[in-house]
């Protein structure tokens, strides 16, 4: 058993921060720090928090921390700085967050800064949920700080994923949106206190009534015929069971519209339990977490057995006697024979 | 030999088109494609052209290809097209891109709407790239959207990176620089008719002075001071043969500054390939291409392989019977035994 499993356990805080750090960084033993808190996990909710850079998700996230901590539930939350895939140095770990949730025993924040060495963000966010879980987090928020592929990834930890808009954020923002509506089982309009935020509603309405069809950068223009399909095709999909992701419209500073927020995400998490499409939905997000980790586990084990016959093997490549495929073909080979 | 082989080699239009889309959807049979390419490769520069959304990344580009085009050199572009990881649908897929170029039998441009299946984004661009070299490309252009994790590993497939910023994008694409920097080989200021320009060429100066240290959002407030020590770190660094990536300033709608720009990256690959720090980088990149394709391998036969077994580890997983990390394992000691 790894030493560690037991501070994290008895909920010591050191302890937990190094159990966060060694599963974060992936040094070795890692993996055997995670088998053994393996049994206490499962009961943590994970609550993903998404959206464009400057929507307000921090604020907001700092909100349902607040309304959690009302309800008397512990809550982690762990922070993602996309990180230079060159330096490994983290962005925001100088940016000190949620200053006022600090102080709180019950609320334990960790930024991930990982290096993307072995299965990268979504493998560590991942791995460090799972030490909050066991650590005891009734709730486990994860934010991330922008929306690309990685980040979705990341979102896919999460039982229930909460995106972020904020009005006005141009056309550049509009094209990501294909991918965020797919990830999202709550919108939130942040801001809605500025001018646009109806029209930010209104596209996100388009967006979920075509209903994950590909959203591309031309739904924006198509948003005014789609009144009608919007209704039909949200209800028909609600008829089926299926989830059709709520639209809240808030202002985080002023904490306005974020209990309601917390509702939506409670209501869906209660559809993930209760309702047969939700159980399927979890299973499915199962099936591809250990693929994730047969990658990572195939990978480490290949780099260890194989050993100084990759670096021959690159060399071979770059002095173009060999062709990359036929070389990782024969590599492949290599590692299943011995 | 692949069929698809002497269609490309002929620079036959829709053999290329086929290949590209092939090798993107990592169809079965793509490797035996790209070994029968491979060569054929070699010869091409590939240049990356990545920054923030808004910076005007995609006039530049069309400019570039200009300017390739009057030097009489065959020019390719893969666009990347960020694509949910959920439904595989491209995003900008009906933008028409570059519209003035369509009719050039030697200027090549393709949308990548990779699916992530294998290796994502950085796998299908890196392989696409190839067939163009194969086709017969002097410079292969790759030009991202944004400047996620997964943007900044696709620019690891070219010899030279150009990174496209705009004065005034705010704080929050601050935050992403320091991922951009230890990317950028170039960078283009563009717009630099706009307020602001002298702000981010200082920033950029700034940044390029503290010289790939952890360049936090926090750089941005230290850049009154940062005079003095961006001209001494830069000429050190110089004085080492390290190189130091150039500021332009342009204005691609106006076609100002863009020649001098190529002529910048025209001296990184000079650099690239006349002194040793440079090619010791190209070795280096050359090594981690190879370990990529390698992962990409490893995750392929193994799927082939076990099969089901997959399925049932993800079953007892989710049952609680047994923790990923040890059914991880015993899939890869099952993989490797026969």
């Amino acid at each position: 058993m790894h030493p560690l499993v037991a501070g994290v356990l008895a909920r010591e805080l050191r302890a937990t921060a190094r159990a966060c750090r060694l599963v974060d960084d992936a040094v070795p033993g890692h993996r055997e720090l995670l088998k053994g808190l393996f049994p206490h996990t499962g009961r943590a909710w994970i609550v993903g928090v998404t959206g464009n850079p400057g929507a307000g998700k921090s604020t907001l996230t700092d909100r349902l921390v607040a309304h959690l901590r009302k309800q008397g539930r512990r809550v982690a939350v762990v922070a993602i700085d996309p990180t230079s895939p060159y330096s490994g140095g983290a962005i925001l770990g100088d940016r000190i967050r949620m200053q006022r949730h600090f102080a709180d025993p019950d609320v334990f924040i960790r930024s991930l800064a990982t290096r993307g060495a072995l299965g990268g963000l979504s493998r560590s966010a991942r791995d460090v949920v799972r030490v909050f879980d066991a650590w005891g987090a009734d709730v486990v928020l994860i934010e991330t700080v922008g929306v690309g592929q990685d980040e979705l990834e990341v979102t896919r930890a999460a039982h229930s994923t909460l995106v972020v808009m904020a009005p006005g954020m141009g056309d550049d923002v509009q094209a990501s949106k294909a991918g965020i509506l797919e990830c999202a089982d709550v919108f939130a309009v942040n801001k809605a206190d500025r001018e646009g935020a109806d029209a930010t509603v209104r596209d996100l309405e388009v967006m979920i009534a075509l209903g994950g069809e590909t959203v591309s950068a031309g739904a924006h223009s198509r948003s005014h015929a789609a009144g009608a399909l919007d209704v039909a095709g949200a209800s028909v999909r609600h008829a089926k069971g299926v989830w059709v992701p709520p639209i809240q419209r808030c202002v985080a500073t002023k904490d306005e519209g974020t209990a309601e927020l917390l509702a939506h995400l409670e209501r869906h998490r209660a559809w993930l339990e209760g309702t047969e499409a939700g159980r399927a939905r979890r299973a499915e997000r199962a099936h591809e977490e250990l693929r994730a980790t047969l990658r990572d586990a195939l990978v480490e084990e290949a780099v260890a057995r194989l050993g100084s016959a990759i670096d021959e093997a690159a060399r071979a490549v770059s002095e173009r006697a060999i062709d990359p495929y036929s070389a990782c073909e024969a590599l492949v080979a290599r590692f299943r024979a011995g």
